[in-house]
């Protein structure tokens, strides 16, 4: 697979990936791939990003059922930055049972949460589990 | 300020920074902040980066003109991104002269250009101009 060479890899091989929802144009996440991450992503069609928390692969919805499923693949002009337009499975991003990752929003000088949880995450991970995490 | 103090600063005191355009929803680029970046942006209402290749403070638009005033400014569930949505001045945020820097398309193995150079850079920053670059 060539595409990935074309990748400015930073110094721990990772590239910062944004996901967008291809139907609304939001802005879900922002997470990290590395190639073997960018590969299976191209391969099998759905978001897989290396967890940098967990130090693995981390397909997206895994454990959740939260699948990106990608339409687009975009490269910045530094090709440095990658860009995923996709289809939000179940319509939660987030691990903690938001649409976005993105729920704080300035609001002088406070972050002000302005999105509601959707499924607390204990319901999407069991009580014991640890969440899909970044 | 304190609004900083929320940020999870990496290793090299950045945090990527999605500007995503408040109109059209288009993801524009994705660039650094510091903290004085941050609170420069807060303060000024218009997008203010840290150029990693220029290792100073990049006020987006002060060669161009392409400002990016700020409607919003969003945090992450981690605090370790920041989602700007910005009215771009101009229709330009790349320094390629492009709507936005993700004008590269993956189609099977290759990365496409997809987007039109809507204006020469050369005409942007002067011919021997280096342009505004991340």
């Amino acid at each position: 697979m060539n595409a990935p060479d074309a990748v400015a890899w930073n110094e721990q091989g990772l590239v910062p990936a944004i996901a967008q929802d291809a139907a609304t144009g939001q802005v879900l996440t922002l997470a990290w791939m590395n190639r073997n991450a960018l590969e299976a992503s191209i391969r099998e069609g759905r978001a897989v990003y290396w967890s940098r928390s967990r130090n693995r692969l981390w397909r997206k919805g895994e454990q959740s059922g939260h699948v990106q499923r990608i339409r687009e693949i975009r490269l910045d002009c530094d090709a440095d930055a990658i860009l995923l337009l996709v289809e939000q499975v179940g319509g939660i991003a987030c691990h903690t049972g938001r649409e976005r990752c993105f729920y704080r929003l300035l609001d002088g000088d406070t972050w002000h949460e302005t999105d509601p949880v959707l499924r607390d995450p204990a319901a999407i991970y069991g009580a014991g589990g640890q969440g899909e995490h970044k």
